[in-house]
């Protein structure tokens, strides 16, 4: 196993740094919160006062980091440990940033001999405390193979979506799409709903029929169709309203660099800005549903 | 066996009243077109020369109509034939038309002492003529009971989705969402293509992924990524453009009369609607995916 | 002067009669309600207690009801008046219903040798005891011409829109355009604000570019831009968000019947369906300004 | 009158600087064209064969540049002129850019001691040759009142919008309106069209009305309604499609980063996007009218 540097010990970078222990690896780490370094040491990793020492040695870094300029500074800015790194080193950035962001990172490490992958996850917390998160990985098909080990005792599926940058669009596609199917699935569940209809059986027969999708099959948005999902339990836990802003942000972000025309997820776009504005950031994305649903009614 | 009468022998109900004749039924019908007739004569039904005449001495009458006039008038107009119909008939009306209508339908027959089913399909013509239509059905569980042994002549799904007019609004809502699954995934299918991924790659990653749904699974708007769908014969068969409009206008109306908020839905109305109005009526309805991609670079 | 009959007189009709009766007009009046008769009655109408009694003797009749419905059935229904007017009698239905309904209803009396224009109004409450009423007229130039007299006593503006039921589909047309001109206003100006501008600055530039509108000129949806206006007394008073709702409703209808693409209008209609939804339906209608404030920021 | 140096020559920036010339002013000019130079000389401007040369000896600066990455790089580049300004310049730039990079530019400049406004202009290139521009000025208001000399020899309307960058703001929300103004309009006048209206008198009627805007006051969409607009010139001229959509792009941006939720804006834009991809990048932008005209009718 390679020696291995983790930056970055957030809600996600923390239980996915977890795993990595688990698995046997030895972890290099560091966050700018001492906390995220000392809860990983006790997990078995050697903590460093910052991030050049800590990549200092290894030969594979792994960052999860919160947007594009975190990760261009990270490596390439004032202190960056771009050149600090051994020349051949693979660095797997997880973090969702902007592709173009990945594809800069890439362009630059390539100056300095070195490999870098864009591998953005799904799952959230929870996949990442399982161990179950998809990563979808942009770069080179040789890197890819190489990083499978690694990844594989963070995750369970791997894709390999193109070259640098392509891990970030395929993951903002996907959300994209993930964003319009919860808006359309709750806008026609309402509709039945208030024609008459019963939410579960509407939902079995969409399930059976040519409107089957995701969030009917494992994340039904009304509450009490599904067991254990997030709309059961008042829209708690899940992914948040406002993580799926910042995706679909990085979506426009990416629609306007390439001149995609994408009048459905721009649509799902304001309905998630206006439930944001109305003060659900912070519940779970399924909670649109009630965007559809008759305030007055409960009055 | 009921005797049965079958009225409405068009691309539709042609073969559904084959499959009704193959399955041992015996079937007085009628149409509009002598042709229609003549056809069904040949598998072995008996052809009436107007619907009064056909529906004398059966207790189960089947119509599949192209719209709510139609039907009204079929069984309430002027020469309409539920006056002639014994006390107790069941009709099972297959036609997709507005809820209202057949609410409308169901109230003045319940006056009369008939029972009524309505009973839109899905699957097109070719699930017509393998007898493997969906039923959708609203009206009452004991007449659904009843009527399963002659729809399961014609199709292999049967669902009931509540009282009258549920059978309606149920299809319509799947329909409508369907809409929204289609020109969704589309659009973020070219994204991808713009920014450089590979079609067959990003549909991949999107079906093992929260991206997932029926147009992904076994109908890809983009060419070439499944064989055998009309993506990839140049949008030839398959589920033409302004029959998905007649049924989005379905939606509108039972939109407006529920005072639901439907904005995914009305915005892939518009998409298919514009789509039209550029030509593209009669092909399929995947073929809103050429909407995103860049006619300029064809020149 | 022509012996009138007005029937219907609630909000708006109850001050239209009132200027007709100040004009000098002798009015023989109907409505289903006691007081509104008992109160036309005061300002020296003859009050009759069914519609039928009121339109004997008279040659012109005035109807100011809500819906299509309550039309087709006051003139055509069973006890409808339309049989017991006298030949040639001239029919001005202020009512603002689906023109289909006012394309049947011109269709149906022309068989009776009776001739009618649909007027639809704007201007409100406000504009309807003012004297101040907007018509928009529908029907043949000769009986526009005609009609000009009675109409200008309770209104300053008179529009021939076309002919049977186009006044509907103007006015609907119009306000169809009056909901996207407010809801872009408001968002444009709330960008404004976001990105720290001047509301009233930016009104002022918007004014006199190419953003120029009727709702920036008198009607500034954002409060205390203009004096006098809704936004600036807590969005009281004006046009409630439930009245736009029903116009964009008829438009909805319009655009089925015509096969007419309107993106704009129906995303806006969901911009105002969504505003009711949550509570907001018997407030002016420009308080959809208050839709794109972040609601976090009061807390 | 300052010594004054004049950087991109471009349709709008050379016309422009004629109309300085012609009124008094001593320019210095430069551009990356030698024909663009060459032409200003003609109309008596003093050329230089590079940016830094031009504004040596000058204390008024202004440039007319593509995008923000142009703007920054003139003035902070590596070779950037900001260094040999004098201390106190004054620099207005007329470049419609993102905000942000206009609040960047200011910000650094300051720290130089130089002065900066942002004044984005309307009015295109008929405008910049009649000297009728609108400028929408951003930067302080002492700046602005200097600045007022210089701007009237280019332009009529002088608009003080607020701080830094307020002017791109201030430009970018009105055109994000006349965007909205333009498709709501289309949309409503074929409408009425569809319904057997003329296009003249239902202009005329929303002229009156509500629905009155600038679009139909000087711009109408709907071909020989109005006389000398490019609608009734087979939409040459005027403001192009790919330029509405270059400031729908920046009004994105705009809107990104201040969270607002701009769903009008966004639909026009993706209006405007596929109307574009469908070939129409060059013709004006009123010609969005024809997206809602029935294609099929053609045939």
């Amino acid at each position: 196993m390679k020696k291995t540097a983790f930056i970055g010990l957030g809600n996600m970078g923390g239980p996915m740094a977890q795993n990595l222990l688990k698995a046997g690896h030895q972890l290099h780490v560091f966050d700018l919160q001492q906390a995220a370094i000392d809860q990983a040491v006790q997990h078995g990793a050697i903590g460093f006062s910052n991030a050049v020492e800590a990549v200092s040695q290894v030969d594979l870094v792994i960052s999860m980091l919160p947007a594009g300029k975190h990760v261009l500074d990270l490596y390439l800015g004032e202190n960056g440990i771009a050149k600090d790194l051994a020349k051949d080193s693979l660095i797997i950035d997880c973090s969702t940033i902007d592709s173009s962001a990945s594809v800069q990172l890439a362009e630059q490490l390539r100056l300095l001999n070195l490999r870098v992958l864009d591998a953005p996850v799904s799952g959230g917390v929870g996949g990442a405390k399982a161990g179950t998160l998809t990563f979808i990985v942009g770069g080179s098909a040789y890197d890819f193979e190489e990083a499978k080990e690694v990844l594989s005792a963070m995750g369970t599926k791997l894709f390999h979506a193109g070259s640098h940058g392509a891990g970030q669009v395929a993951k903002i596609c996907n959300n994209m799409l993930l964003s319009v199917l919860m808006a359309g699935t709750s806008e026609a569940l309402q509709m039945a709903i208030d024609n008459g209809l019963d939410a579960k059986v509407m939902s079995d027969i969409m399930l059976q029929s040519s409107g089957r999708n995701w969030t009917l099959e494992v994340y039904n948005p009304c509450p009490n169709v599904l067991e254990n999902v997030p709309s059961s339990n008042d829209y708690q836990g899940g992914f948040m309203v406002d993580l799926m802003n910042k995706d679909l942000g990085l979506a426009k972000d990416t629609a306007l660099n390439s001149h995609s025309n994408t009048p459905m997820g721009d649509l799902a776009r304001n309905l998630y800005s206006e439930h944001s504005l109305q003060g659900n950031g912070h519940r779970d994305f399924s909670s649109i549903f009630e965007m559809f649903a008759d305030k007055n009614e409960k009055e």
